[in-house]
Formats: structure tokens, C-alpha cells, sequence
């Protein structure tokens, strides 16, 4: 596996051009985020993530997490690391001040997750799980539960997972049937005792940090059905005292872990709560409003999840190009020189690496432009809100898409060297395929952009989306189809489609949308390089850009007909027939 | 994961609409072909497939082929199953009546693999390779290797392999180092001293079998360089004497088994010959022609790889659609009804389902179609020896490529069980990753296709595919433009593009080319079904078919931009810029 070195310029290029930091920090909350201070994040996050992170990626996924006697252990090297990222405060970027956070936007802690991934993927889901028990805590805990959790949250001395998945509650969270019980005397009194088993908990237990936080869904006595009758409990592994020191340790502990296809150092457990009955939590929020208190979160989740792909396409694509630079095979197909040269010098093998890094770059922009209007959104700029929930199921559905999508590329290059498991390319497309997967399957992303996403405003605001592109395509002649492509199929949905013709073409209209999105971000970075944005892209970025939009563009057209053909043909077939 | 059920009724279909079984039966040649013994073949290998080799699947995946004191082990199981296949005859289906063999059509040995391969995958690899052995033999052999070696390699008693690679040779063949000293006296005069170390062999040791029979290439003194100082040697495992027994073990070993991301049962061995220069080998066919006589068994080699798409695309549909009916989750959406239904219910993983099935029942069509025009070369026919040259490519590449996207809906269809290795979804996907590399990268292919391919006939014969196409098609609107498409672009790549712009193209054209046939062979098998040919199909053929023309087609339409954008923006940056 290549060392990971930061693309710290294409980064500082995003969140300028894409995110517009500038304007993100002419607002007061924000002003303490000026040029010097994003860059100094940039490089610092950039440079810590290469240096401590990025040597474990391999040997996490040769040893893995391991549970042993009831505790989940890391291979050598990983708590160290985690101690230096809590050291130097990089957990801390978007979190509230008023608990010792630096209060900085979205888009930077965004910055800090990307650096981190892309050097080691299934570490970084130990922070990038913790800054959502932060968010559920800071939107939805009272004073004392915030006063208690949050700091040591915030700074990483805890960590944080999240609990919604049981076995026959998956996607369908409102299936879940873990139960929490008022506890009416005692020393727990007004607080709840937790029964249930949890699935798929990410980092659910470990030792890097002193305590891990956990948020747990799970049902009050006589709760209404479904999603209706879901609240949220916050269940620390140990106790913490009134002095903010550790007590005994909860009636909790990781059954088991999942054996899985990658991200291998990563800890997925199966948690146990309540075995000896005596699990004790406190309700975060209202009662029965535990699945909203979890909605607060799931668009930076969803972000979150969407980066990943931006992160794995990054690491792929370095080292595809490290590999196809060092790799001599043949020579130039139709040269009268025989030497054999390096295989990027092939025409296919151009196309490829610079198809990995056009939808990488591409995927990029559109992370920072998300995660941009998300920080415009926290300023009060309704707009700006409503485009981002647009944005939330494009990126994380093609985001991640672009990572698998990136990651096998990578191991094409790589030859027969991509089959074998040393070079670290199989490692980059195995850990690439959770993500299409957790956090909402990429599916569902696709359902909630054409239900939820198509109707806001009556469906103005996602036409508002393709017709600012095609506006600004003007000399884009393939992105500005794309666009008009894309508002037809959304007004065809809106106005005639039935619910059932939207879903059956959800997917491939996702695509399309991310792609028309993803291509005007990736144009506008070319504008700004162009005027002198970026003078160490002046050379890359009309290449990538260009390739995009003259290749990856034309081929999401393509996808018209699958968008707009309807459910009939899908439900021809029985269920039966179709296993016949 | 699910047991395999063969689908005997799919396989007799494109075996007599696509390979059109009945017309080779009418040659002398393949007379004994008829319809009762076709039909016995399918169904027999299909039980015994699916009853012998499925049950080893995941068993061989998790404990995988080991290299123990010098020897390969395989799991408990393998001997049986392979000492099975062997007594039932399967693995001379093929192969010359002279010899042992059943004189069948290739058609029938592609189905016997098939079979084989959807069942376990890394299994089929062992008789697969043999039949290459086999074919060297049969064209390059003289009489004495012939009668040494052919009987057993046809039974199956032995088995075979081929050593091309080396650490500096891979797609670029012709820079092998491995060396033939000819002997000039003692019992080996005449042989040759074989000295090289290969590297990617497959199932290159193992116990399976009573002798391995190693294809060997090297040079010899003084050879040329590049591929014009190749020569092809044998080089049993143990000797063989005068009367067919076994000698001593000739000096080659095994060195160490590749740790790969998948087909894990089928062990990857890096070979050494000659450790104490007593590796004794003979020449097969002329000095100096040994990539020649691999050329030969190339094509039949790649039709079996691309074979692997058809065969992990329907192993991971099964399991699939099998989970998908299991798997109870969410009610319908807008459905008043709020019961949980089965995922197959719903209409995005309807189009998941049907995009696997009509994939893998277009690369099926593909597959025989082409197997079929190499039994009709056989018999003489030219223009099907032709057709069948352009065929291959885009049956190892598309077939391959298909493999791999299949095995990945597999994936997401099964959520977080698809990321669990426990299900089988993931060994799928895993499984499927080798295929679009070896025996040619899929880059490779494409190359194939836009050289030689191109230039056969002045390129009048891959317009002759196009034209056949665009002439079924009249009353299919989406793959008519799809065939003139393909037929604009070979003119364009023939007449005017670059050998640059050609290959900077290749890889979507081969992908819009590939698409257009399999689509023309599906409509072909629909109006067959429509005629009566297929009872058990007339409910869902005309369905997957439909998904395939209506979606699949139109989404390779969209490629046409890529594969005609030209090289000039892929080497307007350097090496050095890509990497920056």
C-alpha cells in the first residue's frame, strides 16, 4: 500500500470554490474561520492523518478488531494514534463552544473526516460516530446531560455510537423491539433500565477511549407501534459520577463481531444491553421522539457516509497512479520504439486514472458544496437548508457509488497485483462496498430524493437545482442536456408519475442529478482556477474537469430511459417467477 | 449461501436459439448432438454441479487451498467431488474421440463449465485449465505427446496448467526470462532443461489429480527477444514412463500460494522449475512458436472466462432474489396497508432483481452465441470463425464486467448481510473481481477489439455484425440506434481516429458493441420463446428481455461520447502532473 498524501490544494480549492468558505466566514458565527486558520486545518488534519493514520490502514485489515474476554482489541499502534488525534484537537472542529468545541463550520470538520478516511477508513469511523452522539446530545440532551457527556465527547476523550439496527429491524427502524423500562426508586430513579439486543454498532466497543456513550433506540412500555413509539436513551458504558469521574461499569457488553467483507478495524458489533437486568440510561428528548432526535443527525450522517466514497476514491486513485508509474509493460502500441514503458503511458490506462480522478474530484465538489450550504443553512439561510437536503441523497447515494466505482478501477490497474491482497488495492474496493450500504442504503436515498426531496416546495426547489445548472451550462452543451434531462424527469414525476414509476426509476435519476451537480461544481473550480484560484491546479484541473463533463456527463444521459420507464415492467413477474 | 439450482431451462435455450444446436447436429461432424443427449448433458451436469460442486463453495472460500510441507491442500471434500466429475466423464465432453474424448461441440464443454463454475467458481478453475492443456496437445502435440499424455488429460485423471506469467512479464508476454537448455545425451536426450520461476499459476499444484501436466513457456538459447523466442514446453509434475506409469517427481515445486480476495479454493501458486537444474521438459510444436500455439487455445480460453460472468451473475441472482423473498422489511410505500412486506416487493430491488437476471440471460446469449460460431468454424464455416473472433473479446470483457456489477446488486440487495461474509453475497463479488484480469485484462480486450478485430476484412466484418443487428431490429427502436451507433464509431475508429483515439476509446465501444449483441441475441431468444420454444420461459423471458432492450441498451447509447473523445485530452498531462 502507497503512503496517503493529502490533496490538500484540491481540498482548499473545494471548500472555497465549492463550500465558499469566504462567505462562511464573513458571517459572525463563523468569522474565526479566515484563510490562514482553514489552511492551517487543511495541511495540519492532512498531515496528521498521513502520519499516524494512514501506516495502521494495513495492518488493521490483516489483524482487525478482535474480541477477547468480552473486550474488543485493536492491533498495536491504533490507541497511540488516537491519543494524538485527541491531543491535537481534531475532534473537536465543528463542535459547539460552549462545551470546548471550536465552533468552526460543517464543511471543515468535513475536511477532517476526508483527511482521516482517506488514510485509514475503518479507523475514522470511530470519530465520525462520535460527532453524531455530539449532535444528538447538543440538539436534543438537557443542560445536565450535556454538561456530563458532551465535553469529553467533544474533546475524544469518550466516544460515541450509535444503536438503531436489530435484526429484523434494518431499514425498517420502526420494527425494533428493544425495550426501556421507567425506573421509579432508588439511585436510578427517573432514569430507564435498557433490554435489548443491537446489531451492526459500529465501534461499539473498544479501548482507545476512557468511555464510550452509547445512544440507544428503544421502546417505552405501551409506545405506540412503528416509528411513532421509538425514543432515545443515552447509555455510557461506565457510569460517570456526579464528579465527572468514571463509576462501575454498565450492564452492557459486544457479544460478538461481524466477520466482514472490509473496513476490518473497524469493530461492527453485536451489543447486549440489559442481560443481568440492570442496564440503566436516561431519555434523550421527548418520549416516542427518538426516531426524529436520530433524523437531526442523519444528514451529516448521510454526509458523513458520502465523503467516504470521496475518501476511498482518493486513496484508490493515488495509489493506482504510484503503481501504474512504477509498472513496465509493452511499449507504446504502434511505436517504433519496442521499449516497454510504464503502463500509464497506454491510452486505456490514461483513461482510467483519469477517470478516477475525475469522479473523485468530481465527488468532492459536491461533498463541499453539500457540506457549504449546510453551513449556510446553521446561518439562518433557509434556501441554503432546503438545497442541502436536496444535495444529502446525491452525494451519499453517488458518492459512494464513485468510491466502489473508483476502487475497482484500482484494482484493474493493478493487473494481476489487484487480485492479491498485498499490494492494497483489493483492501480499498472491499472497504469501499459498506458504504452504498449503512446509513440508509444507497436505494433509499434514491426513495427519499424522488418522495421526500421531489416534493419540497411543491418540487420547485429540486427544478430551482437543474435550472441554476443549466442557467450556468450555458457554454456546456452536454451538462446543460443533462440538466434539462434531469428537470424533465423530475417534473414527469411530479406531475404524472405514480409513486411506484418514481421509485422504480429512483436510482438511475439519482445518478443522473448527482452527476449533473457533481459536473457544474466540478466546472465552476475550473472558472475559479482559470481566474487564478488555485495556481497549483492551473495545470490538473481543466484536464480532470473537462473529462468529466465531456465523458462522465454524457454517459449519466444515458440513463434517461431507465429513469422514466415506469414500474409495470418490474411487476410482471411474481416473486415466484422470478426465482423460477 | 443459498444452494445452487441449475438453470437447465435458460442454458437449453441459448443453446439452441443462440449456438443453434440443431444446425451442428446436422453436420457429420457433431451428428451425435441430438436433441435427447443435449438435453441429458445439461440437465446431468447441472444435478451434478449443483449436488457435488455447490456444497464446497463457501467451505472452499473460508478455508481455501494451503500450502503444507511442499503440498497443496484442499479442503475435505474436493478429492471426492473431483473423483466424481472424473468417473461421470464430464471433463472429456469436448475433447477429441481419438483420444478418449466425446467429439461434442464446444457449446456443450461451455455448459459443462458453466455448470461447474456457477456452483464454485475457484472448483471449475481446475477442469478449465486442463482443457487448455488439452488443446495445446491436440493442435501442437506430435504423435508421441498425443498418446502420452491426451488419454488422461481427457478422462481427467490428470490435470493441467498453463505458465505464461512471470514477476516482469504479465500482459506484456513476450518479456519472459524462463529457459530450455537442450539435452543432447542420457535418457533425456532430446529434452530440454526447463529454469524459470512463474508466477500466477493456476491450481499449479495440488493432489486432486495423479500427475499434473505443466504448459511451459521459455526460451531457448539464443531466442530472439520479445514474443518471436518463445517456445512451449511439457513438463509433467511426475514422469510418465513408456507404459503410462508414473516416474519420479520431475524437479518443479510449488514456491507459494497467493493470498487473494477471492476464488480462494483454487490455489494461485508461484512455480518453480529447476531449483536443481533437473526440471526436464519436451518441446511442443516449433522452436520458437510457443505464444504462437498459445494464440490457438486463447480464444477458447477467453470464452471461458468470459463463461465466469455468466456463471457467478447467476449463482449471485439465485441468492439474491432468494434472500429477496426471505427478507421481510417496510411496508409497501404508499400502501395503506402498513404490514412489512418482502424487499422483493419493493420496486427498487424489483429493478435490482430483473437488472441482474437480464444481464445475466444477455451475457448467456452472448456466451452461446459465440461458443456456437466456434463450433461452426470447426466445421469449416470461415465467416463464423470471423464472427466468432470479434465475439470473443466482448464476451471475455462485457461477460466479465457483468460478473462483477451483478455480484455487486447481489451485494446491496442483501443490505448489511451482503457486507457479512456469512451470507455468500460477498464471496460472490469477491469471486467475481479476477475475472475482468486474468487471461487478458478486460483493457486488453478492448485493445483486441479496436486492432485486430477492427482490421479483419478492411473492417467489413465487424460492420457485418452491426448490420445484422440493425437489421433484426427494426422493430426495436433503441437497439437499432445502439447498432448505428457501434456501426458509426467502427467506421470512425477505421477511418479516421488515431491508433491513439482508437484505444483511448476501446473500452466503451467494446462495452456499446457487447451490449448491441447480447441485446440482439436476447430479442432472438424472445421471439423464439413467443414461437413456442420454450415453455417453461413464456412467462419471463419476454420480461428480461424487455428490461434489457428498454434500459440496458439505452444506458451503452450513452457512451458513444467516450469512446469517441480521442486520446489528445489523456496526454495532456504528464505522469508526473497526474500524480501531483
Amino acid at each position: 500500500m502507497t503512503p496517503f498524501t493529502p490533496p490538500t490544494q484540491d481540498q482548499l480549492l473545494a471548500i472555497r470554490v465549492n463550500a465558499g468558505i469566504e462567505q462562511l466566514a464573513a458571517s459572525e458565527k463563523f468569522a474565526h474561520a479566515e484563510s490562514d486558520l482553514v489552511e492551517a486545518i487543511v495541511e495540519g488534519v492532512g498531515q496528521f492523518a498521513a502520519g499516524e493514520f494512514a501506516p495502521l490502514n494495513r495492518i488493521g485489515d490483516l489483524e482487525g478488531a478482535k474480541l477477547e474476554n468480552g473486550v474488543v482489541r485493536l492491533p498495536d499502534g491504533f490507541k497511540e494514534a488516537y491519543e494524538g488525534y485527541v491531543e491535537q484537537g481534531w475532534n473537536s472542529i465543528g463542535s459547539s463552544t460552549d462545551f470546548g468545541g471550536q465552533g468552526l463550520p460543517f464543511t471543515l470538520a468535513c475536511n477532517v473526516l476526508e483527511n482521516l478516511g482517506a488514510a485509514n477508513m475503518a479507523f475514522s469511523l470511530l470519530p465520525m460516530l462520535s460527532v453524531g452522539a455530539v449532535e444528538a446530545l447538543e440538539h436534543h440532551g438537557n443542560e445536565a446531560q450535556q454538561s456530563m457527556y458532551l465535553p469529553d465527547l467533544i474533546s475524544g476523550k469518550w466516544s460515541g455510537t450509535m444503536n438503531l439496527t436489530e435484526p429484523a429491524a434494518g431499514s425498517d427502524v420502526g420494527a425494533l423491539r428493544s425495550t426501556a423500562e421507567p425506573i421509579t426508586d432508588g439511585e436510578h430513579a427517573g432514569k430507564y433500565k435498557i433490554k435489548g439486543q443491537k446489531i451492526y454498532i459500529t465501534w461499539g466497543d473498544h479501548t482507545l477511549a476512557e468511555n464510550i456513550i452509547h445512544l440507544v433506540l428503544a421502546r417505552l412500555p405501551g409506545a405506540p407501534e412503528g416509528t411513532r413509539g421509538i425514543s432515545l436513551f443515552v447509555v455510557p458504558k461506565y457510569h460517570v459520577n456526579a464528579d465527572g469521574s468514571l463509576g462501575p461499569h454498565n450492564d452492557l457488553r459486544p457479544v460478538s463481531l461481524e466477520h466482514k467483507l472490509g473496513i476490518n478495524a473497524s469493530p461492527t458489533c453485536v451489543m447486549s444491553y440489559g442481560d443481568n437486568d440492570n442496564c440503566i440510561g436516561e431519555l434523550v428528548g421527548a418520549e416516542n421522539r427518538g426516531l426524529m432526535a436520530m433524523f437531526t443527525m442523519m444528514n451529516n450522517a448521510r454526509i458523513n457516509v458520502g465523503n467516504q466514497g470521496v475518501q476511498i476514491g482518493e486513496r484508490a486513485t493515488q495509489q493506482a497512479i504510484a503503481y501504474a508509474i512504477d509498472r513496465v509493460q509493452s511499449a507504446r502500441a504502434g511505436s517504433p520504439d519496442k521499449t516497454p514503458v510504464a503502463i500509464i503511458e497506454h491510452p486505456d490506462v490514461r483513461r482510467m486514472i483519469l477517470r478516477m480522478k475525475a469522479l473523485t474530484e468530481g465527488a468532492r465538489a459536491l461533498l463541499y458544496y453539500c457540506a457549504g450550504q449546510v453551513d449556510r443553512g446553521t446561518l439562518g439561510d433557509s434556501e441554503a437548508r432546503t438545497r442541502a437536503e436536496i444535495l444529502v441523497p446525491l452525494l451519499k447515494a453517488w458518492g459512494t457509488d464513485v468510491g466502489v466505482e473508483v476502487a475497482g478501477i484500482g484494482v484493474q490497474i493493478h493487473g494481476g497485483m489487484g487480485f492479491v491482497e498485498e499490494t492494497g488495492a483489493a483492501q480499498h474496493w472491499r472497504d469501499s462496498r459498506i458504504a452504498p450500504i449503512y446509513e440508509g442504503t444507497n436505494g433509499i436515498q434514491a426513495a427519499d430524493l424522488v418522495t421526500r426531496k421531489l416534493g419540497m416546495e411543491g418540487g420547485e426547489a429540486i427544478l430551482a437545482l437543474f435550472a441554476d445548472i443549466a442557467r450556468d451550462a450555458s457554454g456546456e452543451p452536454a451538462l446543460a442536456v443533462l440538466a434539462q434531462d434531469c428537470a424533465a424527469i423530475a417534473q414527469w414525476m411530479r406531475d404524472e408519475a405514480s409513486l411506484d414509476d418514481r421509485l422504480a426509476g429512483s436510482v438511475p435519476f439519482c445518478t443522473m442529478a448527482s452527476v449533473a451537480v457533481a459536473g457544474w461544481q466540478l466546472m465552476k473550480q475550473a472558472e475559479a482556477v482559470a481566474a487564478g484560484a488555485a495556481p497549483a491546479l492551473l495545470e490538473t484541473k481543466p484536464v480532470t474537469a473537462r473529462f468529466f463533463l465531456d465523458r462522465i456527463v454524457p454517459e449519466a444521459a444515458g440513463l434517461k430511459a431507465s429513469a422514466t420507464a415506469g414500474a409495470e415492467g418490474l411487476y410482471t413477474l411474481s416473486p415466484e417467477a422470478l426465482a423460477s
